[in-house]
């Protein structure tokens, strides 16, 4: 039977789901940074692993401002793009195409990412946390700027590589 | 043993994710409108569900055009997101905590979906299919104004009633 739960409870649920995929993601990205052939894209997989320790460490500072434990729940859908990561590293020689096909997944990565940190920014300053709002929107800037740099390798550079090869 | 793939069959197994994507979204849409309070949001979900009719049609077009049979490949990134919203709707009772979840759950779907889409016109572009590239555009618009109706939604309502809850 559903049982009543309120705003706290989903938050607290959001978090445990971000704080999961956001651990998988340091294990993933050396991996896609190890596959593709681009250095531009190795160097950006690498640099926004350094990112995620920092935003793995923020969510820490937000479950003990919450007075919760910090851990995680399987967050299916971020397991799904990484798994599909995976499976193109496996089916794709080294070049173009699988650098164009791990920064479609990358990009996949932080737009699953935007909405979650956007949606919790929004509830947290809605329930009056002001500080974890300001924590979790620091972490909305980077992904914004970590898929605009992902863009920005996509349209300058990868697309019309991969169209040569 | 990996194989030399291309940016073609890149594409079409990107085709092939999404089109099972879309499908699983006019089947979820129509148990997350019911599922929940707000009448704003209702009509929102079940108005995408329509736009989602036209986008499958779309992606069949694109098949057509490339020679190749409409068919889906499992895409566990869409199905963990609908999961995720299948969960709440077990555990929430309906109300403002639901409306919440579910808007997100929403948005979720609207950013997986702008990432790929996203990726496919540059690639289309790319690649020298132009009515390809238009026909993706249009669908990349709907899920844009999509998602910046769920946002507005968000923003002036639920998450104010969610907090009074």
């Amino acid at each position: 039977m559903a049982q009543q739960k309120s705003m706290e409870d989903l938050f607290l649920l959001f978090l445990q789901d971000i704080y999961y995929a956001e651990r998988q993601i340091l294990k993933a990205l050396p991996k896609m940074a190890k596959a593709v052939e681009s250095p531009e894209l190795k160097q950006a997989f690498l640099h926004h692993r350094e990112q995620t320790q920092g935003q793995v460490e923020r969510l820490q500072q937000i479950f003990e401002h919450l007075g919760k434990r910090a851990r995680g729940t399987t967050c299916e859908a971020l397991n799904g793009i990484v798994e599909e990561s995976n499976e193109l590293i496996e089916e794709f020689d080294t070049g173009p195409a699988l650098d164009a096909g791990l920064l479609a997944g990358g990009q996949a990565v932080e737009h699953y990412e935007m909405a979650r940190y956007g949606t919790m920014v929004a509830w947290a300053k809605a329930m009056g946390h002001a500080q974890v709002a300001q924590l979790l929107q620091q972490t909305l800037d980077e992904e914004k700027e970590t898929d605009a740099l992902l863009s920005k390798l996509a349209n300058e550079n990868l697309n019309q590589k991969a169209k040569a090869a």
